[in-house]
């Protein structure tokens, strides 16, 4: 199965080579370490029949992902990975196109704030903002999607729990992709899948915590720590991981803490898979194969 | 005029820091290097209604950029700049991307082989290469244009002249954007626009030089620096530069060489414009209109 291995290591690659470029320069810079984590999108191929624009959706930069065919009333609001800090719309473009045309909908990536600039919650209030400007544009919330890897993950699920604390109509639906919730390091799979993950380290996610929630934000912040908050009511939600990432049980927490609230959870873990593995998305079997999941749970509402 | 000037400076303010970056840490990697000149889709719009599609021409890697309604028996074939070293299909796929949405045509930007792992003459080799496969997949020679920038200028100059040498067909036409074709630094622009340039610095253009060309090849190769080759038949020529960039002189004098021997030659020197300055298209005017221009000189055979 050639054509499935090789993609798989493009991420696995890509992430050692990280990993090793960071170990090598511990000091690299958030300026070096962005200009890096923009390569996010080489192991994802270009969607064909795809469409882009850039627009402001709410006051918040971001692309439109526009398949051919696509349901113009359904959007995906995709919050991209990268520690809070790190990443854009562009390295995840390919990604959400993806995504989109499996579904059948449209998808807009949001540029929202990074930190250390801009420190927790500018990244949720970026993301509501994004929602709320939807709504106004005339998109019924219960077509919005939100959806997110690693960081951008937390932030799918941080912006319906702070839509419902305002009291606003929430999305349909969620998507995480290997969701970065847990801010104070408490995973086990942090340490027993440490061998196997070849990007997430403690170090790393040490670094990124301290540069979203600075010195003044408590860890266990609802929605900075979505591990923490009432999902009473929160939308059915998809959530994956792969079974060697380290941030695994982030995952598998949500699920269960969303599943003993009553929540609709659907948890998908691939065996073997990287954090984000499907963004290898048309260079991998298995991203392609989780897209085709997603897209099944999707039209089941 | 704010709409023409911030998008200018955001192409400046990206050189700037970028060479900032590259003063702070002399020793800077390859690999670094590339992560940092993959940036260089940042001043670039995502043009609207171009779809994409990977794939491989002649063997050579790349990526099909179709706009709607576009002309598909006519092919872009463009080639990136990067000092044949650094940058991307991914990094020059929106440049492609606008270039052939106002041509009405399509583009496919290849990912040649890079120096210093690959020196000359690989890059020429798989422009034929990429060039030939197009002829054999069934589209006109008299309907390809080779185009590129900076050091994909060159090669877009090059594909030509090894074309010619073969005795083969020629493309119908060139498209050069500041190309950098002089291999010894002889150019005298190097030194009088050394403080308007933002990018451009001889120790840069010797380190490039010294990885493309090793200790092996001639500087005063023809298909390596083009300002040493016989042009006589070579296809008509567009060729741009900005008039306060270090490289406008390889510009000119590749004209004045092109003019001498009968090619017909369209020489546009944008005034205050920096390397490479239609990379901006879609958030600079002075971008766009200079593929307005092109546009009409295409259109114009």
């Amino acid at each position: 199965m050639a054509a499935t291995n090789i993609p798989q290591d493009i991420l696995k690659d890509l992430y050692a080579e990280w990993d090793s470029l960071m170990a090598e320069n511990p000091a690299m810079s958030m300026r070096m370490l962005r200009s890096l984590f923009d390569e996010w999108h080489q192991p994802t191929s270009e969607p064909e029949n795809v469409t882009y624009k850039e627009d402001a959706v709410g006051g918040v930069s971001g692309i439109w992902c526009l398949p051919a065919g696509a349901d113009h009333s359904r959007v995906l609001l995709y919050t991209h990975g990268g520690g809070f800090a790190v990443s854009s719309a562009s390295s995840h473009r390919k990604l959400a196109g993806h995504v989109a045309k499996a579904l059948g909908v449209t998808a807009f990536v949001l540029d929202y704030r990074r930190a250390p600039e801009h420190p927790h919650p500018a990244q949720v209030e970026d993301g509501v903002a994004a929602f709320e400007g939807l709504v106004a544009s005339g998109v019924s919330p219960d077509r919005i999607t939100t959806i997110g890897d690693s960081a951008g993950g937390n932030l799918a699920i941080a912006i319906p729990l702070a839509l419902k604390e305002k009291g606003g109509p929430l999305p349909e639906s969620v998507i995480a992709f290997s969701p970065w919730l847990d801010m104070e390091n408490l995973g086990q799979t942090l340490s027993t899948n440490n061998d196997t993950d070849a990007l997430i380290t403690p170090e790393l996610l040490e670094g990124m915590i301290a540069g979203v929630l600075g010195e003044s934000v408590d860890p266990k912040t609802p929605l900075a720590n979505p591990l923490y908050a009432d999902v009473t009511g929160f939308p059915r939600i998809y959530i994956n991981a792969g079974s060697v990432e380290s941030l695994v049980d982030n995952a598998t927490r949500f699920a269960d803490q969303a599943t003993q609230a009553g929540v609709d959870v659907t948890l998908s873990i691939a065996e073997n898979q990287q954090h984000v593995f499907p963004i290898a998305a048309g260079h991998s079997d298995v991203a392609d194969e989780e897209i085709v999941r997603i897209s099944k749970w999707y039209a089941s509402a």
